[in-house]
């Protein structure tokens, strides 16, 4: 049994003239470094296999303009960035139809550094990246161009409109579905709780929600503030139910601000859903888990569309016009129906 | 400004002779196929720039016999395996001190299929892979051994004693320290939730349990049993709870499980620690979330090891003489504290 019937591999040649994959690299092109003894048997086998030395070559340079760098690292922090770890799937499941294999390198720090992306260009290991956890003034975008390695962004190059080469999801509209939902499912008073303000995507999704709510002709109700991590959002998740009162709804920046205010709620004995309506943002495993609706974001065709314009430009293609914004989609579940006997 | 100070690239010499790096990798390897303007030019910059050709090939070589493929797939569910994004990240950081790239795949399928293996194989993408989620009757070690690819496995390749490369995490002493912590804060009373008898794993978890309480003379408090999703823990974390009673302590086989008995605690208005002990198993963000001491994997010494393994694999050497089992490390929160006032 073998895996490739019809085509004679390094490694089949290698295991028939009993000598490692690199000396038959090394006979082919550098055969002055090979022992004529095995020099010679290596040749042997090669003609009686009817291998075609030009197929390693080409299978080497092939595999080359294919490997698409991931740095993980920020993203290592699983619950602070919900999406890292079903993007790194995304792109590994796409890359294959896109002739790319991705190459994932990282570090413990929690910030997208320069260091590692140098390191992956100077041993050539991979001909492009896709960068995630762009934020302004990020030096990648720069950094790369400079050096004319061509890259693809998860996420807007806020504020270098000159940089078209990324996909990104569409929070405010994701936000204002959430909003729609909530409106349809009867809720009269929707309030919103983020993050503070200045950041480019927490500030995209606050206005989704104003902007959604001023659409449905309703005032904006009470909001709340938190950084993303639960005692902080379970806290301020108490002062906004304080402020918002049973029977009304709440937008979230992220499924984790959802499950602190949800927190909050259940200590005060409150029924999600019936008492309090609660939608999250990303569609994580932490929402399923807890049975919150959210937001979830088309990873799939985010990776997908990333890996085109990586392709395009390996293939020596340009850049595309514009950047692409892919819409969400909301995942209803109890916390947002006021019937109490939802599933 | 340029990345390799006093090391000519290939991208360099391309650039100079305003070629693509393919036509500079065709001069070096396949100069037939390079017309002879554009030759005579590629090899007039090479001499400039005193490029050693060889650097071409050696980078192409040393880089395929560090290409380590990893398979992403069951363990996309993330919060069913919840030690699957930080494990990718701990071969990523560990792969470039062995010399290795880790190179992910996968597929939107539950279980790890040959599939995927055999495409990466054919492709030569990969030299050796890492493999998680080994079970019994798992086909890959036998697959991988037919066609000669070295691998490495995180986790026992239970029932078969000869295959030795693999690293664990020895999740007896992992519970052990559970239930002795437990001890030392006072809980009198110790009981085990864990999943359905027949697993490998979850049976060791579950002796861990009860050969601990044993050392330490006490008898084992009562059983619940689960499925890894949070609704069936939920429910019967209710009926546990109620076998057990108040003053309490129970180890969790997983994380999840942890959360399903906390919840289950926490609407009938139990403190988590006082009124009830917990400990979870991985140390997950859920854990670290909820506040739940939990049993910490040395994902870095795992990936690490296994790094190793490969390296020297792939570097003609032998698989190693037995697995290595790690110790896991607890981490104590107020879920496992008598005292009210625990941070």
């Amino acid at each position: 049994m073998h895996v490739m019937p019809g085509r004679i591999t390094i490694r089949e040649v290698a295991d028939a003239a009993g000598v490692s994959r690199q000396t038959v690299s090394n006979s082919l092109i550098h055969p002055e470094r090979v022992k004529a003894p095995t020099l010679e048997r290596v040749r042997r086998v090669i003609d009686e296999l009817g291998y075609r030395p030009s197929n390693a070559a080409q299978t080497l340079r092939s595999q080359r303009t294919g490997a698409v760098g991931f740095e993980l690292n920020a993203t290592g922090a699983g619950h602070r960035n919900a999406v890292a770890f079903p993007f790194v799937l995304a792109l590994s499941v796409h890359a294959a139809a896109h002739g790319s294999h991705m190459v994932t390198f990282g570090t413990h720090d929690a910030r997208p550094l320069l260091a590692g992306y140098q390191d992956m260009v100077r041993g050539q290991l991979v001909d492009a990246f896709i960068l995630a956890d762009t934020h302004p003034g990020d030096p990648r975008p720069q950094w790369l161009d400079d050096h004319r390695v061509p890259y693809a962004a998860f996420g807007r190059l806020w504020g270098r409109p000159d940089i078209t080469s990324w996909a990104d999801v569409d929070g405010h509209d994701g936000v204002g579905q959430a909003v729609r939902h909530l409106v349809d499912a009867g809720y009269d008073r929707i309030g919103f709780f983020g993050w503070p303000s200045g950041s480019a995507v927490g500030d995209d999704r606050r206005a989704g929600w104003a902007d959604a709510l001023d659409a449905a002709g309703m005032r904006p109700g009470p909001e709340g503030v938190s950084s993303q991590r639960l005692q902080p959002a379970l806290e301020a998740g108490r002062a906004l139910l304080d402020r918002i009162g049973k029977g009304s709804a709440i937008v979230c920046a992220s499924d984790l601000l959802a499950l602190g205010l949800e927190r909050a709620a259940s200590e005060r004995g409150w029924r999600i859903g019936p008492d309090i309506g609660i939608v999250g943002f990303d569609d994580s495993a932490l929402a399923e888990l807890a049975g919150i609706s959210s937001v979830a974001q088309p990873l799939d065709a985010v990776a997908d569309h990333l890996l085109g314009v990586v392709h395009e430009r390996l293939a020596g293609g340009r850049a595309p016009d514009t950047g692409a914004l892919f819409q969400p989609r909301l995942v209803a579940r109890a916390s947002s129906s006021r019937d109490p006997h939802a599933p």
